[in-house]
């Protein structure tokens, strides 16, 4: 016997319920090819029987966080993170300041920070994010999220994600899917935000990360996290990270920039029906506006291959109602 | 509205549907405290209201492959793949005979194949198992799992999985449980398995690795596995693999020797409710007999910690009703 109770949360819990029949499940997106394809997509491959079905097991939609998902300028979260953390930090540590870099850091010039190239970066990365527990790092992470402001906005980070990214990440779940971030940031700083903001656990998370040590804390085993890179999951680390982690190649990538280009490439050329997507930056009243030239979320070479490969690229300006909730 | 066909196959998706009230969810074991404990543990976990309630997202478990799923004597299944690979494909390699240890494999002397010890098996492994696409590896392995022959039983190795280790899998996933694999094996060999025979995802096994390489192929971006191990997740490995691909420390594991031994401790060190078992293997009639002096699967630190870990230790001989379908 079910209860009453228990079959009203199973309807309430099934595919497209909760929605009238008909009812738009992209409100945010404006009307216009690139919904009609996103809508025609989904509708291809879950339609029983039709040429194009996919069955569930295989429908993997692989999602950019930064950018893709939320804010990237003026310069990525999990950059303003760590020059927060190492002001933070920088009193327990008196040693730094004898490293230029990291006194730039220190004194918040942004520009000194960047002089020292990948090399200087992986180091402020390594003073500010090694040393924890993935579980530790993480926690901290998550309370950064939710109480440090973006210079714009002067809201938390976790606000400043797009609503109607939102809604695909919610109608691809709803129809089967399974979503994965894959983002060059690192893994557990982007699982911080995963699980609540995007309904996105862990275990579906894809990113860079630092080498782990196994150790002992008070006769338990522990592990922590080391200054040293791992594994870095940009540009063509992204579909080396998919073939690792998920083991299946996806049927539909979004992102925003270069360093997705081979992730869309990967999921696009697979056979059969295939689903690329470009969100780009035009918006300069509601969000920003950047492309080619721009330092962060560089999207020129991913651009300028879109027609041939037949990515959607969207213009937020354009295609989005509305940016955040 | 929901039609009735979709209602009927929603009620029997429902954990716990297809077995009546009161039903046995675990009917290979034989009652004792082995399954009592394994029972209680379930039902705690997820006795809503409960002081050991542990909320769906939280319940992870955590599985070894070879021994713990499957059989691994005389040796391990992939072993036994490489040297038949390696004699397969001998004939387009002749410069293979020059290599004593892969001259060894060819001519079926294991002995001589093992002789190179680590530095050897790497050699056998790269020469049988790199070159290929991720993709088309896993097809290769798939293939022989279903075709190749256990010396003793003269049956495929897909057969060869413990009939009451699936029920445990089913019952957990029934449960609300994500049932991840952590295999030293080689990450595609064990999908090669993982989803037809225990019903795990691709994404949801971890295991050791071969270094991928992105190439080009006729226009397309290929992955390649290289020659060169990238992880091992055997050992200190596993908790290592398991934060870095699951990110959340599970709340149950199971193994069955010394490489499992970080796997459990970081998984019942955690807080709150926790589950460790180690499968014994103490039935050469019905199966093998083997622990502390056994090359493969050999188990002691193990065995010694697991009272005061209060690990559950499976006795196959008398726990189980039968071993295979």
């Amino acid at each position: 016997m079910i209860e009453r109770r228990s079959l009203a949360a199973l309807l309430l819990a099934l595919p497209g319920a909760g929605q009238a029949q008909g009812a738009d499940p992209l409100p945010s997106w404006r009307e216009g090819p690139r919904k009609r394809v996103l809508l025609d997509f989904v509708a291809t491959v879950t339609r029983e029987g039709g040429s194009g079905y996919v069955p569930p097991a295989e429908r993997i939609a692989v999602f950019d966080n930064d950018g893709t998902l939320c804010v990237e300028q003026p310069a990525y979260p999990q950059l303003i993170f760590i020059l927060d953390r190492i002001r933070a930090l920088a009193p327990q540590n008196p040693t730094w300041q004898q490293d230029a870099v990291l006194r730039a850091a220190i004194a918040g010039d942004l520009h000194g920070a960047m002089a020292g190239g990948h090399e200087g970066l992986m180091r402020l990365a390594g003073a500010a994010m090694a040393g924890d527990t993935p579980e530790a790092f993480q926690q901290i992470a998550a309370d950064w999220l939710k109480t440090a402001r973006h210079p714009r906005w002067n809201r938390p980070f976790t606000a400043l994600v797009y609503q109607p990214m939102l809604v695909v990440l919610r109608f691809f779940r709803a129809s089967g899917f399974t979503n994965f971030i894959v983002s060059g940031g690192g893994i557990e700083f982007v699982r911080a935000l995963a699980e609540e903001t995007y309904g996105i656990p862990p275990q579906h998370v894809v990113g860079s990360s630092f080498a782990l040590k196994v150790t002992e804390d008070a006769g338990r085993l522990t592990l922590l996290r080391e200054p040293r890179v791992d594994f870095i999951d940009d540009g063509p680390g992204k579909p080396i990270g998919i073939a690792r982690d998920i083991g299946r190649r996806p049927i539909a990538a979004f992102g925003n920039s270069d360093v997705d280009f081979e992730m869309l490439r990967y999921t696009t050329e697979g056979s059969g029906q295939r689903f690329g997507m470009i969100i780009r930056h035009d918006d300069a009243e509601r969000e920003f506006a950047y492309d080619r030239e721009s330092h962060v979320g560089r999207l020129a070479r991913a651009l300028d291959a879109a027609p041939a490969q037949s990515w959607q690229v969207v213009s937020m300006r354009e295609d989005w109602a509305r940016e955040f909730e």
